[in-house]
């Protein structure tokens, strides 16, 4: 397996400006096509210092794969100081070149000298296009100790790093490692990490092709199912079977096979079943049609959300009966179903879910923190869920939010095969 | 100033499971002391590699302060493997080993053998208590080749580290580091970073104590200030002559010079005021609300929000005429207008934002991606604004909501001092 250490150049990760997302990022992806990665590394845009971490990265793995600094100011320095260090001249690419005098005239922008420098690479680089931004990113084969080194050199703008590595780095990888992993990722909601563990540890003990991992995070446990082409098998195939023995296991808790959010499946599945979304949220205040309107194409779903935090509102926009409220509470069974019944009468949503309760710091009407009361309803079902989160305010409103969608989601596809 | 390498230590990150939120936090809080971070480093839980990158950072900083590594389990290294680089013994520190009693029996938890090695550090080290979880930190003083370093160790739990960085790693540190620097940092909403730098120029030219910084994030530009006590000048008075300078640059752009959100400066100053607020939301689909809400104590002030993504929510909910929208179209200033003023009316509070635009991938109406128009009343005043935002769904959907609470923010200020 080739051994990969990522360095990430910018002053703005060491000065705490920023997270480094891109090495998160890079390592949940790499593993997917076969590579490991070793190490992380943060230099600040500093041409000394970066060139002694890419000479001990070059000691201690096989791919190096630099974020940042491929800008067109004088910080960015990356391509010049790798180019120096390797002892390679710079040559322009005029294809690059081309590309990003034509960006410029698009927008209307003035090139600038500095802006010739981004189409300029170390030569003997395999050029890797920038499909949103001026930078490309490239790629460098390079002899070190006698040994065979890659070096490849992305942009820091996770916007632009993120599509480059989907189109540009993974095709050319694979080509490199020579081990051809698939992966598929099972998303599985309302069972605990630990439980998780428990109900597969039987099933996964000992297997070694495919390989499993779980994580956990915001409520959603993850596993990955990794498989290679080995000895005549196919991993897609090894991949499948595991998938259905998964979906025996886990039944309806196992919501999307794809990799996606839960939000993207919400969505996606209301959009095959042609049905369409509200909330009416206390708690959440807003948090669940934040996240559905966040997924491209919801508005073929989502129709509108009913966010009530005051009494009064939930009274006004909602109808909730003021003596309902002085009897049980705002955070209360009855609210929580008065709050979905007067939001489908008034918008008309097929599906529709509520959420009242205490997400902190402090309870209220005596009631503790992290009591939540989620109600669903589809059709002529109506039903309210009472829940108990821990964790701090963000955690509990995300948590809310997160079992609303699943809770609606296993819902609506009742009594499918 | 005293080089610091940051060397978080831990399988989950090079996994890419979660970021590296640990080396950001300590890399923005450690100039406030006055110390500078040269280095970030990831290792997996290794010994052999944690021990070479330990080796490294002796060589290349004066203060290392390695993350995670500090639990029971066996993955646990940190402590065992730099004691064992440095030649010291493991020793028990008896009063953290009480306090972890302490714990497990008011936790109804049973001791085990490997919670004992949580109370066993370096001999020498200063032992650094942790006041939520069971591992404590430490702090070891050494010398290599000659020169005084410091070695501090603290847990992976964020919610662990940050609470042992301010009552232990402070105190500490500023001991040590000679240097007393303090900063304050002010944000401005609705001017470009360039053009900030451009309006900042030529006063911070050549300066040096205070310094200057400023970086951009999401429509707001910060500019951190920092400055020592030096030549007998007050490092506070320095920067308080400086924040009253920008204030006269920037105006009511400057919205607030404490080191907050432009949710939690809107949230305070609406307290501040007795003021309510409630939103009224096509495009950002209950973001607003949701920043608002995620503020801790924002039910002082937030009521209620109206997220009418289709245009039938707009009519049921908002009583946005339906001729209104077949003449000027949902993403209009009109219906931005009859939204500000229905949602006031329906809800009675002092101040209303409205948000209706494009937020893409595609543009409805024959209007474009990025065009946004956010309505904002406060008493007897109603104005809308048309604003163009560049980006995709993401970001024009935060600049979008950045700016709403901005313009309210600024209308609410009118007329002070």
């Amino acid at each position: 397996m080739l051994k990969v250490e990522i360095l990430s150049v910018g002053t703005e990760l060491l000065m705490g400006q920023i997270a480094n997302t891109n090495a998160q990022y890079l390592s949940s992806k790499l593993p997917e096509i076969g590579l490991g990665v070793y190490y992380h590394s943060v230099v600040g845009d500093n041409p000394g210092r970066l060139r002694e971490s890419l000479a001990l990265a070059l000691e201690r793995a096989d791919v190096i794969i630099t974020t940042g600094g491929l800008g067109p100011t004088q910080d960015d320095l990356t391509k010049d100081t790798i180019a120096g260090a390797l002892g390679l001249s710079m040559t322009i690419h005029e294809e690059s070149y081309q590309r990003i005098k034509d960006y410029f005239e698009k927008n209307g922008k003035i090139l600038v000298e500095s802006n010739y420098r981004q189409a300029c690479f170390p030569e003997g680089s395999i050029v890797l296009e920038n499909g949103l931004g001026t930078a490309p990113g490239c790629a460098i084969e390079t002899k070190y100790n006698g040994l065979d080194k890659i070096i490849i050199m992305l942009p820091g703008p996770p916007r632009e790093l993120i599509p480059m590595y989907e189109k540009g780095v993974i095709p050319y990888l694979q080509g490199k490692s020579h081990c051809h992993i698939q992966s598929k990722f099972l998303r599985i909601a309302g069972v605990s990490e630990s439980r998780v563990e428990e109900m597969i540890l039987e099933f996964v003990n000992g297997q070694t092709n495919p390989t499993f991992a779980t994580y956990a995070k915001d409520g959603i446990v993850t596993i990955r199912i990794s498989a290679n082409d080995e000895n005549g098998a196919k991993a897609a195939d090894l991949i499948e079977a595991d998938v259905q023995k998964f979906r025996n296991i886990f039944g309806s808790k196992l919501y999307t096979t794809e990799n996606e959010e839960i939000e993207e499946a919400f969505v996606r599945v209301m959009k095959e079943k042609s049905l369409t979304f509200a909330s009416a949220e206390s708690c959440t205040g807003g948090l669940i049609a934040q996240r559905i309107t966040s997924v491209s194409g919801a508005s073929a779903v989502f129709t509108s959300a009913f966010v009530t935090y005051s009494n009064t509102a939930k009274e006004k926009m909602l109808n909730v009966p003021h003596e309902m409220i002085e009897t049980y509470g705002a955070v209360s069974r009855e609210t929580a179903l008065a709050m979905i019944q007067n939001a489908a009468k008034i918008c008309g949503a097929d599906v529709v879910v509520s959420v009242t309760g205490c997400a902190g710091p402090e309870g209220m009407e005596g009631k503790p923190v992290g009591l939540v009361y989620i109600g669903v309803k589809y059709k002529e079902s109506e039903k309210v869920h009472e829940l108990f989160f821990t964790g701090n305010r963000d955690k509990i409103r995300t948590l809310a939010s997160t079992t609303a969608l699943f809770l609606a989601l296993e819902e609506i596809r009742k009594g499918e095969k």
